[in-house]
Formats: C-alpha cells, sequence, structure tokens
C-alpha cells in the first residue's frame, strides 16, 4: 500500500469511529415511518460528507427515500466504478436485549456496538474513509467514483429498480462494488461471488363455508389443515429435493474443484448444528452443507395457520388454511417460470374436496459473478493487501435485491467485497462491527481503487 | 299431551326466550381461563332458577368447573331419572363472522342466534320449561328427578367421572335422559343410539432456537413447519384410512341391515357438499356418508401454526410449528390405547433435524345404546307428541363424553334425545336453534316424563 496512504488512515482510526458514532446516533430505520425523518436526516448527511471529501453530490429522490449520489469523474480514461452500501438499517427491537443503547455506537473490547455498525453504515464508511485518504494524500483518485448509498435496503429495495432506470445516466460505470456482506469467518477474508435469488407464494386451501363440528362431518369432509399438509409435504421428496418437475433447470452441478473448495473451508456440522440449536442438520440427501446454502435452491414454508390456535381443543374441521412458501434460486434458475412451475404444481396435486389458491410474488434472480473477471483478481489483490491473506471465495443463500438489479438494469459485474463477521448479530440486537474489519477494511478500499485502476 | 300443561307452555314461549337470552349473554367458555369467572356465574345463575322452579339445587364443586346440581325426589315408588346437560359453551372465534353478537341471543326468522343457543343452554332450558309446567299446573312431578348442568362438556369433562365417583349417592337413578344431540334433519324426529368417542393430541415441532434467515440457513435446516406437514400428511394413506398401525381395534363393519338403513335415510351427497360449501365430499373410500360420519373413527387436524403469518412475506424458518388433531372414535376401540399408538407413531415418523413433542388429553369412550330399552321407547312415544311424527333411529358423529362416563361409572341406560338441526353451526359463528324445534322439544320433555313413569 502507499505509505503516505496508510499513514493517513492509521492516524485517523478514532476519527473514523468518531464518525461512525455520529451515523449510527441517527436512526435512519426503513421499516418505521416514525423514523422517516431520521431517514432523511441521514441522507443528507452523507451527502454533505462526500461533498466534504471532494466529491460532487446530492440527495436523488425516487419513489420512497431518497439515494445519497456522489460523483468525482477526475480521472479520464480510467475506468468508473460505482460504490454502492445502504444508509438505512433494521428496526432496533427487542430494545431490552442491547446491553448498551442501539443507536449511540459504543466501543467494547474491540468491537463498536450499535444498530448499522456493520450493516451498512459502517461498511459506507470505509469507502469514504478511503476515498478521502487518496483525495487528500494525492489530490486525486486513481479510478472515476460515482456512490450510491440507498436508503431501502432493509425493506426490500422496492424503488430502486425504478431510480436506476430514472438516473441510468449517473450509474454508468464499468464495475460496482458492493460492501454489504460478510466473510466466511474472522481470519477467513472472503469474496462473495454469488447470492441467490427469491420468489414468495401464499397459498390457500379453502374447505367448508364455515368452520364445522369434527364429530358430525368428520368422515365427509376434507380437512383443509390436512389438504395444505398434504400440498407441503409433496413438495419434496424423500431425499429433501423438491419435486416440482422442471424446479431445478438452470441448477448447475459443482464441478470437482468447486466442491474441494468448499470442503476446504472450515464448517463443523456439530458446531453448526449446536449453535442453531437443532439436533442435526438436515437438507437435501448426498449434499455439501455449503453446497446446500449456497448453491441449491430452497422451497421453505416461511408460516402457516388456519383452524383453532387457543388454550385447550376446538374439535372443528377448520374452513381453511394458509401458508406461505419462499424459494432461494441459484444459478439461471428463471423466478417467472419457477413462480409458475410451483404455482401449477401446487394446484395440480391439490386433493379432491377442497378449492386451492395461490397468490405469489417477489421475483429476483440468483446472480453468479465470474471469478475470472479482471475486478475480481483487483479485489483479491485488495483484500490480501488489506488482511494479509489471500481471500476465498464464497457464496451466500441470501438474497441482494440491489445486486440483482445492477445485473438485470445496467448489465454490470459487481465485487461483493464486505468485511463483517457471521457473528455481528446483523437485524439482531447488539448488532456489531469488529473495529479489526473494519480498519482493514479500510485498508483494503484505499488498495482496491489502485488494483481497479491497474485493470482498465 | 296434558293440556294444563300444553297451554301453560303455549302462553310462556316470549319468556323461555328471555330466559335463554339471558343465559347466552353469560359467555361461560369453558376453554379461556379468562370465562372462568362467566362460567361461575353461569353456574349459580341455573342452580338459582331450578330452586325457582321448585327443586332442592346447589353448586357442586368438581377439580374444575362445578356441577348445578338439583332434584325432586317426591315420586316414591316411581322411577328416578337422571337428566343431563352442560352450561359451558365453545369459544366465539372467529367474532367477526357472526351476524349478530355472539353472546346476545338474537331472534331472527324464527330461529334464536348466539353461543350455546342450542349446544346446550337451550336444550337444558326445554328440560327446566318442562318440568316447571308440570309443577305449576299439577303440583308435583310423574317421576323422580336429578338434574346434572355440567360446566367443562366443551373441554372434554375433564373433571365429570372423578364428580360421578365423589357424588355417585347424588346420581343414583334408573335412566339417564341426554338433551345435547341434533335430530337427522328438519322433518325428521330422531333417537340416537350411538356417539363416538374422543382423544385430543398437541404436537410441538421444534427447529431452531429462533426463527433463522431463509436464506443464509435454507438448505442445512429441517423446517418445521414441513416436519409438521408431513406428520399430519403421514397419518392417512391414499385411502384416507388411517395409517396408524392399530388404530381400528375393535371397530366393527356395518351388517346388512345396519347399511341398508343407513341407505334407507334422506342423505344426498351432492346437496350436502353444496351446504358445506365444498366440491364434493371426501373421506374414507369405500364407505357411506353416513357410515363414515357415525360408525368409523376419524383423526382430524383442528388447528395449525407457525412462523410468520402477517402481511406481506418475511423469510424465515421458523423456530416451532404446532398442531391439534382429534379423533373420534367407534365400538369398542379404547381411548388410552388409541392415544398411546398415535403418539407413538408420531414420534416414529417424525424427520429428523428437528424435535417433537406430543401432549395428549381427552379420553372419551364411545357408546352405543340398545333401542330394545323401554326407555327408549317411551322417549319415542313422547317424540311422536312433542313432533307428530315416529323417530328414527341415528348415530351421532360427535362425541358426549358424559355419555361414556354415564355407562362406564353408573352403568345407566341412556336415552339421548335431542332435538337441534344439523344446520344449527354448533362450535361455529352463527350457532342458532329454531324455535320450532325448541318448543317441540319443551312438549316433548313435558310428554316424556309422563312416559318415563309409565314404564317403571
Amino acid at each position: 500500500m502507499d505509505t503516505a496512504i496508510e499513514r493517513y488512515v492509521d492516524e485517523r482510526r478514532e476519527q473514523y469511529l468518531e464518525e461512525l458514532r455520529s451515523w449510527i446516533a441517527i436512526p435512519s430505520v426503513s421499516a418505521d415511518p416514525a423514523h422517516a425523518a431520521d431517514v432523511h436526516r441521514c441522507c443528507e448527511r452523507l451527502v454533505q460528507r462526500m461533498e466534504e471529501i471532494g466529491f460532487s453530490a446530492r440527495v436523488l429522490p425516487t419513489g420512497g427515500n431518497p439515494l445519497a449520489y456522489g460523483e468525482w469523474l477526475g480521472a479520464p480514461g480510467k475506468p468508473t466504478i460505482l460504490i454502492y452500501g445502504h444508509y438505512d438499517v433494521q428496526p432496533a427491537d427487542p430494545i431490552e436485549l442491547w446491553e448498551s443503547p442501539p443507536f449511540e455506537g459504543t466501543v467494547r473490547d474491540g468491537k463498536i456496538y450499535g444498530r448499522g455498525s456493520v450493516d451498512d453504515k459502517g461498511q459506507v464508511l470505509m469507502h469514504f474513509a478511503a476515498l478521502e485518504a487518496h483525495l487528500r494524500t494525492r489530490g486525486r483518485l486513481p479510478v472515476n467514483v460515482r456512490i450510491i448509498v440507498e436508503g431501502e435496503e432493509e425493506i426490500g429495495s422496492p424503488n430502486f429498480e425504478a431510480a436506476l432506470e430514472r438516473y441510468r445516466d449517473l450509474f454508468a460505470a464499468d464495475v460496482a462494488i458492493i460492501s454489504d456482506t460478510a466473510v466466511f469467518a474472522e481470519d477467513v477474508p472472503s469474496l462473495t461471488t454469488s447470492v441467490r435469488g427469491l420468489v414468495n407464494w401464499e397459498i390457500a386451501v379453502h374447505g367448508p363455508s364455515a368452520d364445522t363440528h369434527s364429530g358430525y362431518y368428520g368422515g365427509i369432509l376434507r380437512n383443509p389443515i390436512e389438504a395444505l399438509a398434504r400440498i407441503i409435504a409433496s413438495l419434496k421428496d424423500a431425499d429433501d429435493r423438491v419435486a416440482v418437475p422442471g424446479f431445478y433447470d438452470g441448477v448447475a452441478e459443482l464441478d470437482a474443484a468447486q466442491a474441494a473448495e468448499l470442503r476446504a473451508l472450515p464448517f463443523d456440522e456439530g458446531t453448526e448444528a449446536a449453535q442453531l440449536g437443532v439436533p442435526a442438520l438436515a437438507g437435501e440427501r448426498g449434499r455439501l452443507p455449503l453446497e446446500r446454502m449456497w448453491f441449491r435452491p430452497t422451497l421453505e414454508c416461511n408460516g402457516i395457520w388456519g383452524g383453532y390456535q387457543g388454550p385447550g381443543s376446538k374439535t372443528i374441521i377448520p374452513s381453511w388454511a394458509k401458508a406461505k412458501l419462499s424459494a432461494r434460486l441459484v444459478g439461471t434458475q428463471d423466478p417467472e417460470r419457477v413462480r409458475a412451475l410451483v404455482t401449477e404444481y401446487i394446484k395440480r396435486i391439490a386433493p379432491a374436496g377442497v378449492r386451492v389458491e395461490v397468490q405469489d410474488g417477489g421475483l429476483t434472480r440468483a446472480v453468479v459473478m465470474s471469478r475470472d473477471h479482471a475486478a475480481v483478481g483487483a479485489a483479491s489483490r485488495a483484500m490480501q493487501a488489506g488482511f494479509g491473506k489471500a481471500p476465498v471465495y464464497i457464496g451466500t443463500g441470501g438474497s441482494i435485491g440491489p445486486v440483482a438489479s445492477f445485473d438485470r438494469i445496467l448489465g454490470l459485474p459487481q465485487v461483493m467485497i464486505g468485511v463483517g463477521l457471521p457473528d455481528d448479530q446483523i437485524h439482531a440486537p447488539n448488532e456489531k462491527f469488529n473495529l479489526a474489519q473494519l480498519f482493514g477494511g479500510i485498508a483494503t478500499m484505499c488498495v482496491l481503487y489502485d488494483e481497479l485502476a491497474a485493470i482498465g
């Protein structure tokens, strides 16, 4: 790393923490309308900060919460990178489980605790710090940079694609850099090269027009709960493989090298099961656990309800039963096709004697980034510089709407270079960001821009 | 019928409705601890009313909700009858489906609507009205009468057998008269000669210790809802026959005469399906509908819940899922054995990766009453007087715990003489009692006591 830049960031660690504290102090909870003013204040704060660094920045209105946008385009002939992060945060509840106030930013044992500390304010700050270090020590950046910090990631980015269309010119770039993911483990720097897609359904099984007496009618009615249970039980076969014909179209098998890579990662089934509180892990037979989490699609029931749920017993055949389903997609699975296949399958296997309705929603494609892309190589070298060790390549089982949108709308190659840890408690009480990861992340980004300039 | 008695009850129809309204207004829901005070208030109200009629009455404590007990023993040398009913009611939810408030008692189109209107407050009232009419017009009853009105019938009468043992002397009688059943159809007076038994279970399937992110963990966890669905789906085979080994032990096949009797009853599958609001009837393959309702056991899911049930989607693998099950028993099926068989079966088929708990309750035997008993003949004549037509003999798919207890503890012959209609929506929203059935029932009971005196 450039020693002047290295010295610059090393001398300012307290200052970075002070700044992150001030960001955490703005409770920019996008899910809660009561925090609308905080959301806007946070966006304005980031715009102001980008201007201080030397960017041309502004608040970009959307159909929902605004985007904080900044650009520095003073490197003609060099690549343009688009840095993405989000300034909105999850709600803090249950508040009583926090050991220090969620909206303060408290440092304990080498970690800064607070809502948004790592998801995603702290990871946005890594870029701001690295960009400022470049500009203050050299007077310029090695690449052209656009920054887009979103305000609705935690509520599913409902206005993000429309904003990408609306401001398409502002987002013209050669590669997107996304810092909103985690590494595999504390000592395992990682680059995420795949995210899963997402489709949702809600099934309603309608039986008798009202709840009926299970004594009088037990024997002549199809019980809607039982019908729904049969449908759900029929979604997978005895090997826990999804039984919907065509569901796996577009899902590639791991090759030997990929399988070996997964086996080499430190993952202990017993430890994982104990941490999750289950007697044993489960899932599709004959597949590695990390394969099942990252490279295989899933079909899960997220909720079910129907009939009597109160204390004691109520002997009815209920009028209806409902369930929510969602699938995580991988590879080139087509969300619209999967949506239709599952819907048709459910209707086809529905037992006689009831009426079945299926509503669907959510259409997020999986995204797979080739590690052969020069930008991924650049990110790998940057991470090695920042953490002293070459990163491994991992997937994530989650779905990141903006990643799918960059892919679909802008057709951008993407580098997912996040430095959170799996135990950071994102979306939960006591969210934290290890300072070693934060400072390693700043060092990584300082190198990343130079590396990306070199591939131009 | 005695014309003085006939005139007495005919003149008091409005008064009976007023009284029934006041009983319905006490929400004596035994399943809900929040209504404990209402349950006690209802019991006291009935005791007070029996005293007004001329009975010696009192509240009899039990291990749970008390019994309302009354006796009039002024007919030496005559038979003693034990009249049974219950003052507790089912919960009213879903409240929003009621067209008039469940705890008011609203008369519309010749029916009184309200929770407990027919099950069983209205049918208890038939006896109170008939007994009062006898006492006010003749100054005496033709038989000795004990009345027992229970407060836990809707939760499976958990303390009734112990109370029968404890107060055995108070219940000494020659025959039990139970008015908690329905006739076959509006124009088909009926006497019920068999009731099904009942066993309950609650299944809890425990997965991860907290709700988990379905992206990060989807693929390595057994989803508790899915596990529960598999369990429920495995309870029956493709012919809708219960798959639990040994479940059908003690279930007799119909003989040709019984089958012919069932076929002779007016029952149209299409009409029944349309009334219930289902596309078609369902149930065990190769059996008559009335056979399935009265003479075959069932295993039903009465409720299910787990995971996210709100608007939109929440992509979790839930920590747990639960369901309530109940079985209706027939013939000589042993409730304790069935309870154990189903519990063992559920635990045996539970998928790996989750922990399954089964709680059970309710142990009611099926009861079959001989139609050759003189009391059944007396009831038949009373019903003919009350409704102008000789009754048919039917079964009921419901379970009346006390009927089983009278059989087992007191060894009493029993007459099930109820006048509800199949469409009375008991246990459901908009429960009602047709006024023609109520008043026909009062007339029937006025005759019944004289007929029973004659067989003594």
